[in-house]
Parts: structure tokens; C-alpha cells; sequence
């Protein structure tokens, strides 16, 4: 169906909203109804589909029945999350980015918090991760010519007790200075993405790119929304790690540069104290790890990872 | 993205709910987190937008904080949307469809309903409403082919004063006896729907079919989701109008047949006393009332109109 309906500010002659609440009999129609749908679930052979269909169910009903939308706001909800999917392919996922301004991502992460001594804190995926990674070796340069500061980045992949995890796969992704991830520029572009494997000390480094603050994408819905809500579409800068090992719990998190300007005002809420590092800059001419030469400034940071044990 | 997560029922060897409540250090981030989300629109220009968006975040958060999703869970109903997304175009809408089951679209038109001195009751518009409707004479068949038994519907368009409303436009739609529409045999195809307007005494009549039970669309996610938790796809028999006059508010509605089966347990939540209708059955043989020869039996069924005053 084709709707002019969009998520921009009502018009100035929307129907006025009643001064009291609804009265008795339609409070009953409307809890009556939501009892009916919760007990269309009775037969669910699965309880936990049971469980959260009954609670999403609830809660749906109860935004619906606070909010009251009009029939309207119904239709711009319904075209919203339209654009939305039109919008999503393998490499742009509007339902992410979307899960990701409400805070529903980050919450999922704080639900999911496990704290496992010490263990490496989670934060959201965001909707640029790409399963098609390039390989690279250790001390390998994964900007494949994204535009950006060179950032030298080290650490160790460590079990709570602190032994190594050997051969641990590190999935790395990042915007590049002018804000944008490969993905961005064309669907089969790879570049500041990378994998590698830690070696037998659990062990890993390789060149990135001196992350910097950019915006969400802004020409989809969920951007139109932010714009009309008068929130800013910046994301702190940061880098994104996935971190697997088959003894452990994969870890999806990013690392966020010390005195970014964004900070706490990030548009996905994903900021974590203990995600936060210092990017330490070095002046032009500054000797490299690998002896690499690299024209102007670069940075440093070390990220010691600890991942959790498995679930099993 | 590409993603393996799909709303099937959750693996045996998912993990254990933890039998106590997340500690008061994971609660406290939980909250501070919603405020933290709510507090991103304080600077919204539009109240209304603001509103609506607070509700939802403070709705959908206490959804998370209860339900708490797994990180596969949250993967999947990701996947829910961008597959509803995918399959949604002009003729078939997989949102409306989710809203209609989970009873959104039935609380919507509840929270709407103004009890305008016996207007006719709305409910709702089901995801197969299309703009471009073929257009028919008064006493015209919009059967346009669709198999099915004939049916002669007729009645009056009126304000809720008694007044006629001449010039009315009547858009009807249905499935046909295969317990399909017309769009999906083929988006482009135009049958068992309509559009035609009262007379000058406000009166209507027009053959369509007599309207039986029928599947929601199962091809896609919603019908999956009904599978997994063992409810059924029926909707009710039931024939589709939306009735419009300027100087009326707009009416979109169905009419159910009395004695259908499926009745209370319509899919999607959409059968209003009111609004069931006596079909009543015609031997074959029985003259109809414009004088068409028809084969077999057919039905008739009187519904009067009555529409509620425009908002402004």
C-alpha cells in the first residue's frame, strides 16, 4: 500500500487530545482486548516464545494505551518501519541502527552482563559488521587506504585466570576520518576491516586507523527521527572488536579514545568506562613497533581483552 | 548483514534463566540507562513527538528489563523486521499484518473510537487496502471474476443526525472464496474490490461475495511466528469498507457474517458486535433485486452506514 505518512512534527489542527482519560467502558474494551490477545499464546508449545510474546504483548498494549496514537501516527509507525526494511541489505541494517538510538541495543548488552571476573566489557554491534572479513597478519596493516591517521594497536587475549587464548580470531571494523565505513562507500568495499589471529602468548597487533566521531547514517528514517527530535546523529569515536575463541564467550565491544568530544553524548549510548583508552599520540618521525615509516603523526593504544568462559 | 537467527523455538541448550533478579549494580545501570535514552529528546520541538517517543522508550525498555533477550533473541527479531521489511511492497504490507496479530491495529482504533451518537463502529484496515480501486455503477458487480457466491449488499450513508450523505465513497474490498485477494494472485490484478458512490438519498448496493474464512498471508514472518506459537491463521469471514465524505470523518470498517466459525477467534482481533451481519442465503432460483440471472445460490445483506462528524 502506498501511504504519504512520515515521522515529521504533527500538523498544527491534529485532532486535540481529550482532557480526561477514556471512560469506563472503553478502559474495559481495551483491557479486555489485550487479555485476548495474551491468551491467544495459551497453546504455544514453546514457553520461552510464550514468555517473551506475552510480555511484548503487554507492554506493546500499554505504550498504545498511554500514548493513544491517532490512526495517523499508526500509519507513519507502519511507514517507518517500511522505509526501514526497503533501506536494510546485507551491509546496512536500519533495524540495528534503530535498536541502537532507542538504547535498545546497549540494553540488551546490560541484560546479557555477566560479570565474570574481569572479564571484557560488551557494548553494541552496530549495523556495518560484515561476516566477509580480509585477512590479515599480525603487525599487518588493515586500512587497505581508508583515509585516516595511523593508529598502532596492541594487547593480549586472556581466559579470566589470565591464560592465554592462542589463535584467537579478532574481527576489527571502523569509519575512517571522513566518517564513513567501507560499506558506505560501495557494498564490496573492505577497507579499515580486517581479521587476524592471536599468536601463542595470546598476543595480537596491527595498524587501524585513529578512530574519530562521525554521524549514524542520517538518509534513512532513523535519521529523519533524530532530526526531528533534535538529538545529534554523532557517534563517539571508536573501534569495534569481535573477539571469538572456541573456549570462551565471544565478545562484541569497541574501544573509545580518551577525551573524545562526543563522549557521554554518544547517539547509541554504547559508552563504557572501562572501554575507554588512551590513544597516545606520536609526533611525526617517531619510531615505529614494526619499523614501519609513516609519514606524520600516528597513535598508539593497548587493549588487553579478557573474555569470558563459555556458555556450555 | 547476513544472520542465521530466526524466531524458531529457542534451543535446548539455551541459557539458564538465572533464578534471581539482575544484582542492584546491573539494575541501577539498566535505569540510568532509560533515563539516560528519555533524557536524549528533552530538546524535541515537537511535544507530541516527544511524547510519543518518551512512552515508547520507557515501554520498550521495561520490555527488555522483564523479558531480558538473549543476544541470538534480540539477532532474531532483528531478522523479523528485515525480513517483513523485504516482503512489504505496495500490494502486501507485512507490518500491518505484525500490528493486526499482536492486536496493535485493534487497540489503535480502540484508543481512536469517540462515541459519536451511534456512528458506525471502525476496525481495522488489514495490510491489503489499495489506492487505485476499479470503480463501479451503483447496483455493479466488483466481483470482476474472483470465484465466489454472489452476494447483493445494500444500505444507506448517514450522519449520526439521520441525514443522508449523497456523493459518499464507498471503496470495498474482500477475499474470494480461495480465501484470496485479488493482489495476491498478482499485484497488478483488481477483483473483488471496488469503489462506488451513494445516491442522492444516500443509498448503495452493489453485488460482491458472499465472504468466507480465510488464512492471514503464511509465506512470510507473521505467519511463522503464529506457527511457532500454535495459533491459528483464520480471520474471520468478513467484507472490508472504507466510506468517505468530506464533511464526514472517514469510516474504515469491515461487516462479519453472523454464524461464522472462525468468530471470536479472528486472527486478528477485529470482530465487533456490532458490526456482524445477518447473511441471509437465497435459493438458487430466487429473483434478485436488479434482476441478474444468477446461477446457484446467492446471499444478501443490509448495512447502514453511519458516520461521525469530521474533526474540524
Amino acid at each position: 500500500m502506498s501511504t504519504e505518512a512520515h515521522p515529521e512534527p504533527a500538523p498544527e489542527n491534529a485532532r486535540p487530545r481529550p482532557a480526561t482519560g477514556p471512560g469506563p467502558a472503553r478502559e474495559a474494551a481495551e483491557g479486555a482486548l489485550v487479555d485476548a490477545v495474551v491468551a491467544s499464546f495459551d497453546a504455544c508449545p514453546d514457553p520461552r516464545l510464550k514468555e517473551l510474546m506475552v510480555s511484548l504483548v503487554r507492554h506493546l498494549h500499554a505504550f498504545l494505551r498511554e500514548a493513544r496514537p491517532t490512526q495517523e501516527e499508526w500509519a507513519a509507525a507502519i511507514d517507518f518501519l517500511t522505509r526501514a526494511g526497503h533501506l536494510t541489505d546485507d551491509t546496512r541494517q536500519e533495524f540495528i541502527l534503530l535498536s541502537d538510538v532507542l538504547g535498545a541495543s546497549t540494553q540488551t548488552v546490560n541484560v546479557n552482563g555477566t560479570a565474570h571476573g574481569g572479564a571484557t566489557e560488551a557494548t553494541v554491534l552496530g549495523p556495518f559488521f560484515v561476516e566477509d572479513v580480509p585477512r590479515v597478519p599480525l603487525g599487518g596493516d588493515l586500512s587497505f587506504g581508508a583515509p585516516g591517521e595511523p593508529c598502532w594497536v596492541e594487547g593480549t587475549v586472556t581466559r579470566t585466570d589470565g591464560t592465554p587464548l592462542a589463535g584467537a580470531r579478532l574481527d576489527v571494523w571502523e569509519a575512517d576520518e571522513e566518517g564513513r565505513y567501507d560499506v558506505q562507500y560501495d557494498p564490496a568495499r573492505r577497507s579499515a576491516r580486517g581479521s587476524l589471529r592471536t599468536d601463542e602468548d595470546g598476543g595480537y597487533r596491527f595498524w587501524g586507523l585513529t578512530p574519530t566521531p562521525y554521524p549514524i547514517p542520517e538518509d534513512g528514517p532513523v535519521g529523519r527521527l533524530l532530526r526531528a527530535a533534535g538529538r545529534s546523529p554523532l557517534r563517539a569515536a571508536h573501534l569495534h572488536f569481535k573477539v571469538a575463541h572456541e573456549s570462551a564467550r565471544t565478545l562484541v565491544t569497541h574501544i573509545f579514545p580518551e577525551g573524545d568530544p562526543v563522549g557521554r553524548e554518544d547517539s547509541v549510548f554504547g559508552i563504557r568506562d572501562s572501554l575507554i583508552k588512551r590513544f597516545e599520540r606520536q609526533p611525526a618521525g617517531t619510531p615505529t613497533p614494526d619499523g614501519r615509516t609513516v609519514e606524520g603523526t600516528w597513535s598508539r593504544v593497548r587493549f588487553d581483552i579478557v573474555l569470558a568462559p563459555s556458555e556450555g
